[in-house]
């Protein structure tokens, strides 16, 4: 194996192998995608994904905390309660968002169409959507096509898949992985997309992960709520959180390698495992949030608790004058402990000290020697930490986030009315 | 008198009259301000202001609620405890924050030197400081200069004072009043600054308010806290909460009318005054905010709770994609309800109506055959309103916020990196 990952949570170290393969790495599974014009008819792009397994799943999935959910979210989570997962249908182009009783029944006719295509239950599939929130799905532009679909699925289509649901991506996510277990392994990977909207507790952001790992449905479910809290909850790039956002994550035990069970060296590898393909398309989706130009991680440490922890690193990655700091290559500590400030996280200020990548800018709460060139430097760089260290505890909490452009309001300065314009221009609103 | 401001909250309709005069509009209360270059010593420009009373006050302050106090802020807090405060001085250029020790040594400085020039105690100074937050006061630029300010106050300074606390602030902010009471009338009046990390829970916005009703120390903090919360916290920018943050007001008295007793229509007729002119400074603030184009009135109504009503306002006025699509003049109702779900407040999707200005964008959750041109005409606007109707109850909050820019990004983009480079192309750094 070519590499090894240490889970600081976890204190152990798991050796695995970067595969090729993204979400049909792992044995038993296929997926494809095709060209529906759901944005624009006129348009040529993959905007509709299938995947699928060959044989029965234990699938979970984690849902928006939106209160305000999408139709598909809506209908996904009724028929995840089955658990035997068989197939997942996306899309982007529309969200299927705030559409009312038209809405559910879109999702339900798209799952339908899947599962007439491939001979299994309305149930066993799970519906996914991202795109513009409140327009009418063009259904019928979509369910005739399924078939079609259903009939180029091969176990090399993960590429085609991560780019059919891309929307303001401005590239494809996907990773994979190969990890020994036992006398064998399993592999375990998955794609995503993200983009704008991007906050702790779920965003527009959706992520799908197969592995041929043998597990129970109820140990999935430890690794994945642990995994997603420890990658997807820690990141934000705009503090929004979105109406679709949901995370599948499929086992279908086609591995040769011992079962995971609950408390064995197993798990805890499975659950490192789970962390790490979580983690790493996490960070993707934070490089490649709307107009980012930096990738920065915020460290606390020393907090009297993990909930103190997670509220001032959370504060400082959302503040927009920090991110228009960071943006300007601007080493403004004063902006960061201000931030920290507000948090609501417990704190004294002549305790708090705060380093720019390995450089310290302030100590005890007060400014140092460093030259504010060589923070200058730090800054400056696409990829950089900012530590806090509150010196109070023991508790530590990273998130990922990244500096706010100037594009990024531009990006997002007009999307809805462009959208009507686009559709009524084509005679379709 | 010539105009009346409705009270919604007090259901109570005050007559009252805008007059000239600003902060030293009340009778008996005198302020002034010098060029010190504190920011900058080779640029002229009002920077330190004094304000006083000639007769003794009943004052009330509110500080930041940011756990990172400006040393002058911990000074102001200790003194006020005294409550009869005679004068308030304040600068501009530097915030005193995160200076330690030498930082408080400071702001004491300025109060002893305000006592010394003006023949009172020092704890019956105020010291208040705005501007870059991490670099030690050039305390020597301003001490020796406090005595030749003291000399020349006048009940016609208010305009000098109001520019001497501006920072990024494009104007100064200024309102004043005279209100009938009982056979006579008080007035009252104040400035203001605000700009950048404008937040509920104060930010770093300083704002001062004189009256010469006479009116008990209890009565007044009543007043000051429920105008404070239905104004100034009731105000967004950027989401920021700045260390500096402060609301002083102090009254002398000297009006020829009753005094305001706890319970009295005098009372209620003070409340709703000092409400109106803290409203109307909190409105010039957000107009006034860094690189801002767009007013923005957010109006929840018919929440559960106001609790519910005041989360649902705070999520749309801090989302950064609802403040883009303004920016753009983009009527994205989808972004305002997909910020509602997420903000905490209790709701039910088919329930919720969101308007721009007068015109239903959503009923029900859905969309609506309002004309896309129509909703835009109103977005095009300097200034308009976004209601959210969450149909479940008769809670109702209004927040006051913006839009966001690309300017507001690039002018804050390179703060700290500006002033210490500045510094130390003058050996000052």
């Amino acid at each position: 194996m070519s590499d090894d990952f240490f889970d600081p949570f976890r204190e152990v170290r798991v050796p695995f192998k970067i595969i090729d393969g993204g979400v049909t790495a792992a044995r038993g599974f296929r997926a494809g995608a095709i060209s529906c014009g759901i944005k624009n008819p006129e348009v040529t792009r993959l905007d509709l994904m299938l995947l699928t397994s060959d044989v029965p799943t234990v699938t979970d999935a984690v849902f928006t905390t939106n209160k305000v959910r999408a139709a598909c979210v809506r209908v996904s989570q009724q028929h995840i309660k089955d658990s035997d997962v068989r197939a997942i249908i996306a899309n982007s182009g529309n969200a299927n968002a705030c559409t009312g009783p038209q809405g559910i029944q879109d999702a339900k006719a798209m799952c339908k169409a899947t599962a007439e295509a491939l001979g299994i239950r309305m149930r066993q599939v799970q519906v996914c959507s991202t795109g513009i929130i409140g327009m009418n799905m063009p259904i019928q532009r979509i369910t005739p096509r399924v078939k079609e679909l259903a009939e180029i699925l091969t176990p090399t289509g993960s590429d085609d898949a991560s780019r059919a649901i891309m929307t303001s991506d401005t590239k494809p996510k996907s990773y994979s992985i190969e990890v020994p277990c036992g006398d064998g392994s399993f592999r375990i990977g998955g794609i995503a997309k993200g983009a704008g909207m991007i906050c702790p507790n779920m965003a527009t952001m959706l992520c799908f992960i197969t592995t041929d790992a043998k597990i129970s449905p109820d140990e999935l479910k430890r690794a994945m709520r642990s995994a997603v809290d420890q990658s997807f909850n820690c990141i934000t790039i705009d503090g929004d959180t979105s109406t679709n956002d949901t995370v599948i994550v499929m086992s279908n035990g086609m591995a040769e390698c011992p079962p995971i069970k609950k408390g064995s060296d197993e798990a805890k590898i499975f659950r490192c495992a789970l962390h790490k393909v979580m983690l790493e398309l996490a960070k993707m989706i934070v490089s490649d949030g709307e107009r980012v130009t930096k990738f920065v991680e915020i460290r606390v440490r020393n907090a009297r608790t993990h909930a103190d922890a997670k509220k001032a690193a959370e504060a400082v990655a959302k503040s927009m004058l920090v991110k228009c700091s960071w943006h300007g290559s601007d080493p403004n500590w004063g902006r960061v402990i201000h931030a920290v400030g507000y948090s609501g996280a417990r704190l004294r200020e002549e305790l708090i000290d705060i380093y720019f990548g390995g450089l310290i800018a302030c100590k005890g709460g007060l400014t140092t020697n460093t030259p504010v060139s060589e923070l200058e430097k730090v800054v400056k760089e696409p990829r950089f930490s900012v530590t806090i260290d509150l010196n109070q505890g023991s508790a530590n909490h990273i998130v990922y986030t990244s500096d706010l452009s100037e594009e990024y309001v531009d990006f997002n300065s007009s999307e809805y009315s462009a959208a009507i314009h686009a559709k009524r221009q084509k005679g379709l609103a």
